[in-house]
């Protein structure tokens, strides 16, 4: 087993990866919750498959308390969190509870809101089931819904006590899933290290065949890249937007394609490669690290094209992102892999590559 | 004018306080605001009786998006914060736009935060119309809405840019607001400050025709009192809590019937008087001194009597309290006028009093 911290001061926490050491997470876990029961919110795939082994671990020793809400990116919403809200509220949940996120990102985007506005804030973990969830959304801190008008437009930084990774879990993971998560992993590397962009470039075929030595590498090494980033800029004032390369695209996409039909990694996968495309077009980047992102983003199965819809539709949606101003938008640019630069742009110089 | 300060580092914010300086206020609005543009969050009865004042003072120098939601305590709810969430994002509102809350207590909870979770934050500011939100809401930073469950279930801690208080809007106010806001200013004279206690009690007749200088002063003392608390423990780790002296009875009163027939400030009034008669049971507050919190609340045309209702009901709405652990309830319990104390009681021990 391996631990990483995010360094936050009072708010720092532990990562712990590791194959499947569920007897040490149920330590942890115990040691953080303060009363005799604990609530888990999941959905009902996960509880499904992993309800349980989590009961076997957790259940003698602490009352667990299942908040389930339907599968899937639609439930994303405030109404979930209501709903939620008023199950804790029912069971007599107090700010001294304790609610585990159970699941993949969009669990973990939901539970990490309702532990941050349950009485103002309550504390909870990450258990983190895909790999999307477990080399991104399940560190940092940023939590949230969507709206009909856009994704991830409610939220809050809230960060948990600890999160626990798995990596046996992405046995029962989708393929398309699983491949999702890669587009993250990639990014990691175009973002800030080379080194480990050649890596994904050089094992490509024991990754893909869920290699175990593999996989706690680069879920360890994303993890800690993104630890780095989140520690220097918290409440992304400036840096942390690094971790955005590939998404103003991306949210464009999903939010144009109705968030359902094209998955959030391969939303950002397309969104990588026209930020590549957008950097050469400028002149910041070398057209053959461009090649060299869009074949790696091939290689992990992942598409490089974007959905053929109207200039106006992209450039309107793309200004509704959470970094855009009213007048420019906060693009991430590769300047070479394994380092980005963050650029305001106009609408004008985005839309002659679109 | 005068001005105080919220002194929470980074988070500070200043409280102006005048009998009708907007010019002043709209100066200072100004400088907050990042765009050519602010939103305003308001019910229909402010906007009808000052929407025209404050287009007038605002409206030259910059563009007034009006948010209205309907009067009421029945509309602090989720659905309210996801309709306005939805009006800010229609409109293109970014992280940069800035908020004015602009009403009494209900609208200054609910857009502390709608501003704390748009985007996961947006800079906004407080405009308290009633006296309840000038001494009370608007300052120190709680925002949130109420669940079907219990009063502020849901929210955050997210401070203001600045307060801005105008004596002026009292003279609208409904005579029981007003009275229901001088319960808490009532509290802050039995939570911190006998010399105050004496002045509520000597300058009763000035204060109820609303005289200009003792508003001011009243007005002034109070958030300066809850400025001191919230300064030391901004998030109520501990001293906070003193804060809510009079709520625990209060809110289950609220809460037991139905948040409408009851006002806030009548059930804290009740609520200040069961603790007081709570502390003399228990032997740590004189009958003395018990007697002139009641006689101070009546003279103020408020409430010492609570609703009869069984204790069964009573005991199951107070540990709902956002205070209360899974065994006990933290009870703020007069020791003498001046001084309280944050004491954990069992259900046993509060029985006997209702």
């Amino acid at each position: 087993m391996k631990t990483l911290t995010v360094a936050l001061s009072k708010r720092s926490y532990p990562i712990h990866i590791s194959r499947c050491d569920f007897v040490h997470s149920a330590r942890v876990l115990l040691r953080l919750c303060k009363e005799d029961r604990i609530f888990i919110i999941t959905q009902p795939r996960i509880r499904r498959l992993y309800g349980d082994v989590v009961a076997r671990v957790l259940g003698k020793s602490i009352k667990i308390h299942w908040l389930i809400f339907p599968d899937g990116e639609k439930n994303k919403t405030l109404s979930t969190v209501e709903k939620l809200l008023t199950e804790l509220s029912r069971h007599g949940a107090t700010r001294n509870s304790f609610v585990l996120a159970f699941g993949g990102g969009v669990v973990g985007d939901v539970t990490g809101f309702v532990a941050a506005v349950y009485m103002r804030g309550m504390a909870f973990a990450q258990m983190p089931t895909t790999l999307l969830a477990k080399v991104d959304s399940s560190v940092g801190g940023k939590t949230g819904v969507d709206l009909k008008t856009g994704k991830n437009l409610v939220g809050a930084f809230y960060q948990p006590k600890a999160v626990f990774i798995h990596t046996d879990f992405l046995k029962s993971l989708p393929r398309r899933e699983f491949l999702c998560g890669l587009a993250e992993v990639i990014k990691y590397g175009v973002i800030a290290d080379a080194k480990f962009f050649d890596f994904l470039e050089h094992n490509r075929e024991k990754i893909l065949r869920l290699d175990e030595k593999s996989l706690l590498h680069i879920i360890l090494r994303s993890c800690a890249i993104k630890a780095n980033v989140v520690r220097r800029d918290e409440k992304e004032s400036s840096l942390r937007a690094i971790l955005n390369y590939g998404h103003t695209l991306g949210h464009a996409v999903e939010a144009l394609t109705g968030f359902d039909r094209i998955k959030h990694g391969e939303a950002v996968a397309m969104g990588m490669a026209f930020a590549a495309r957008l950097a050469v077009h400028l002149g910041r980047l070398h057209a053959k690290s461009l090649a060299r992102i869009e074949n790696l983003i091939r290689d992990y199965g992942l598409p490089t094209a974007w959905p053929e819809l109207s200039q106006k539709k992209y450039l309107a949606a793309m200004m509704k992102d959470k970094k855009a101003g009213q007048k420019n938008i906060k693009f991430i640019l590769p300047q070479k892999i394994g380092k980005v630069d963050i650029v305001p742009l106009t609408l004008k110089e985005i839309a002659p590559c679109l």
